[in-house]
Order: C-alpha cells, then structure tokens, then sequence
C-alpha cells in the first residue's frame, strides 16, 4: 500500500490506530483456550471487531514463532483473512529482522513475498546492506527502529557521538540517504513524550510507527502534539490494551469498545 | 551445552568450526531438488558428512522463514536430527532477535524451550530487557552482535562515542555487566582481522562467534593470531564454503572433504 492510499484511509476512518495481534496464547479466553485452532479463531474475532476503527493490523512474529509450524500457519491464515475480508487495511510484520545482505534478501522474499506484508520492521545495527534488500518493492515499507519504547533504548540509542548527535538521530540521518519517506518509516515508542520533536528536527516527513500507548504507558496526547504532520504521519499501536480487554466470552466486543475509544480520541486530533 | 563440554568438543575434536546451514532451496543439488522434503534431506545428508570435523551447527532462520510453515517444520526436525544422531553438537539458532521484555521471554521460549537450541544470536540495538529475557536458561548461551562481517557494519558499529569508544565496544562492555563469559558470547566477523586485537581488550575471556571465513573472504589465520585464547574462545562459521562446495550428487562428500581441511588448519592452531 503506498503513502496516498494510507493517507487516504487515515482520513476517511478518522483514525491512525494500529492494532498488536501479539495473541499469546496463554491470555486468550478460556473458553476459546480448547479450540483447535485457537489463534486464528481469537484473531479473526478481535480483526472483525476492531476492523471499522483501525487502519492497521501489527502481528508480532515472536507470538507466533513461539508454536512453531502451528504458530506459522495461523499467522499466514490471519494475514490471508485480514487481506480477504479487510484489504483496506495496512499489515506490519514486526519482526525487527536485519542480517547481511544474501540473508536480508531471503528474508524480504519471506515476508513480502510469501507472507505478503505491507511493511517489515527493521533493526538498524548491522548497517546499509542489511537494510536495502528490503527496498524496492512497490508498495512495501521498511520501518527501521530508531528510538524504541522500552526501557533499554537508554543503553545504546541515546549515546552520543562526538558532535553531540545520538544514535537514533544517526541511525534516522543516514538511513535516509537509503530511502524516501515514501517507502521507509521508523519505530519510535509513545513512552519517548518530548522526543517527538527532537525526531521531527531529523525526520521531518517520514511516517513513524508509535508503539508503547496503552500497556506501556505512552500519552497518544503528547505524541500527537510533537509527532503529527500534515498528512498525520502516524500510526499509533495499541496491543494488549485492546487484545486483551476482556477474558470472558465478548472479548471481541470489548475489543471493539477499546477500538473504538481511541479511534474517537484520534479523530478529534485529525480535525 | 556449558563452557566445559563446549571446550573438551574443542580439544577432542581438535576443531572449533561451526557449520553454517544456510539451506537455500534454490542452491541445493538439481537431482534433490525435486524431493518432497529436499530442505530436511539436505541437511540430514551435510550433517552426516560434516560431523566428525566441527563442534556447531548453524541454521540461519531466515532460510527456512522463507517457506512459511514447511520450513520452520524442516528446522524443527533438523535439530531434533542433530540432537539424536550428533549430540555432542552445540546448535546455534541464527536469528539476530532483540524485542522488548515480554516479547523476548517468547523469542527465548520458542528458541530454548520449543527448539530447543544452544544459542540465539541477538541484535543488542533495543539495549538490556530485550536482551536479558534470554539468559537464565541453565547452559544455553545468548551471542550478541557485536561488529559483524558485513559492509554496513562500519555505518554504526564503529561510530565513536565522546570518549572514542566505539559502539561494538560500548555494546560489549555494557553487555558484560548482563552476563558472564559462560552464558554470553559475541559475533565478530572473520572479516574484521586486527580488529580482533580490540575486541580481545573488552572481551578477554569470551567465546567469539565468528563468520565471514569462507565465501565473504576472511581470514581463519588472523582470526586465530589476533582472537584465539587459552581455551580457545573462538567458533568460526563457514555456511556457503561448505555446504555448495559441489551442486552434484558427491555434495555431502564434497562438504566433508571442506570441513576436513577447515578442520586440519583448525589441528594446527590448537596445538
């Protein structure tokens, strides 16, 4: 999906929320814990409830991995099903995947082909040519990590060098020579507050995929009113606050409530 | 596998080569490739052939990522084939993963637990709780990147910090405080040469992983000149080198005959 045809969809659902199917499957309800195929069933649940609200579906790979072959398999019939039923929707594989060269190739080929993803999120640390077999697919993104929402991002992504720049303003400065803000956006966590506009000064254009709003306590307030640009620039994450918002039997309807609560507070941003 | 039987593998065997299994469908002899489990087979013919002359196998990922489900099915049962038949073999997942906290806890669950692996390689970018989710598991080893092999790791790697240390330096000595020398290892590539000189100041008792040997042009000489130490602390990886050494149907033997040679240089160092 290209930045018009996103923009597009931000504008007519009032909406940059983006939801985390990072389904464990040990959190989802009893009552489904038995079912053969639980994760896909717990999926398509929550995707048709959540569908009217969001823009944007975000499965974690390690949720999936964490099963195998089985895992695998719901994953690649939650992406056909979100593809069938929701093709207006853009699809993340969060996978912070990066390698050499001939291996980051093999990987692009996984998920943009075979799976066949709109965007894969990338890590930075092994430099250019683990980046740039990604690019180049039409339609299909690159969202690098720059500054995460965790606590650990203080370790290395702050550090900085001997003209005062961090290393997340370098990792946004160099990887752009590699892409346009039309095929490469970057991770920065809602728990960054303020950051927002030291990321604005370096990446002024670019899209930037926010997780951290929710479970994480990220204020989407905050991240509008230093992140936003014109054409939004957004898509904020929510995972298990909406995922989870219900154990019992109307998971899926508490979902959608949750949706449905932050797409309102969105929209009121987007007017 | 702990660092003692790791070592008496190393002397017994007077090799520490680890074997990359990078199996590319589209690589793999034309007389298998028609096979209905070619991947597995592949595999299943190079271990046997290979065995007697290295320590470690290691499969990259993103090789059987690239056929969804059936190939993270002729992963799983890779493994379990070296397990059984080749149990003094320490077994490397190549997955280069590094997520938030409880994300990580499901990466080391699918990698230590489903799998059942040695070692995960780990992008250290996302700092320590996406790192530490995986050490804690009685002898099984997290191997952080560090400076790796490839073209682009000069474009952060190496950024200098305000008192000239470099990143992949920061990176071991921050990780150093994480875990011991018996739980942690880190990549270098082979490609790196007298860098090994500086790596061995930050990590002196450590156990390097090391590719580049082989295909992208390393040298094991250097390697051993500038990282070997008294229990030897160094795994070199040769993937490419190894396992296409012959397109024919002699590709096992063919992948013997290079990993005895590897294996004969490896003799003479170690003595």
């Amino acid at each position: 999906m290209n930045r018009q045809n996103l923009v597009e969809n931000i504008r007519r659902k009032k909406s940059f929320l983006c939801v985390g199917l990072d389904t464990d499957p040990l959190k989802i309800p009893p009552h489904l814990a038995d079912h053969p195929d639980a994760i896909f069933e717990f999926n398509r649940a929550i995707i048709d409830a959540t569908a009217p609200y969001c823009v944007a579906y975000k499965p974690n790979m390690a949720f999936y991995e964490s099963f195998g072959a089985a895992g695998w398999d719901a994953l690649e019939r939650t992406i056909a099903y979100i593809k069938e039923h929701h093709p207006d929707q853009f699809i993340i594989a969060d996978a912070k995947r990066g390698d050499i060269g001939n291996t980051s190739r093999l990987y692009a080929r996984s998920f943009f082909e075979h799976l066949d993803v709109d965007a894969i999120t990338v890590a930075p640390y092994m430099g250019e040519d683990s980046v740039t077999p990604f690019l180049g697919y039409d339609g299909k993104w690159v969202i690098l990590l720059a500054l995460t929402s965790n606590k650990g991002s203080h370790d290395f992504q702050l550090t900085e060098d001997r003209n005062g720049k961090r290393l997340f303003e370098q990792v946004i400065e160099t990887s752009s020579k590699w892409a346009t803000p039309d095929e490469m956006m970057y991770v920065v966590g809602a728990t960054q507050g303020k950051m927002f506009e030291e990321i604005r000064k370096v990446a002024p254009n670019s899209f930037l995929l926010v997780p951290g709003v929710g479970a994480q306590g990220g204020s989407l307030e905050e991240v509008v009113k230093y992140g936003m640009i014109d054409d939004c620039g957004l898509l904020v994450n929510s995972s298990r606050g909406i995922i989870y918002a219900s154990n019992g039997e109307d998971f899926a309807e508490k979902a959608g409530i949750e949706a449905r609560k932050l797409r309102d507070q969105m929209a009121t941003f987007l007017n």
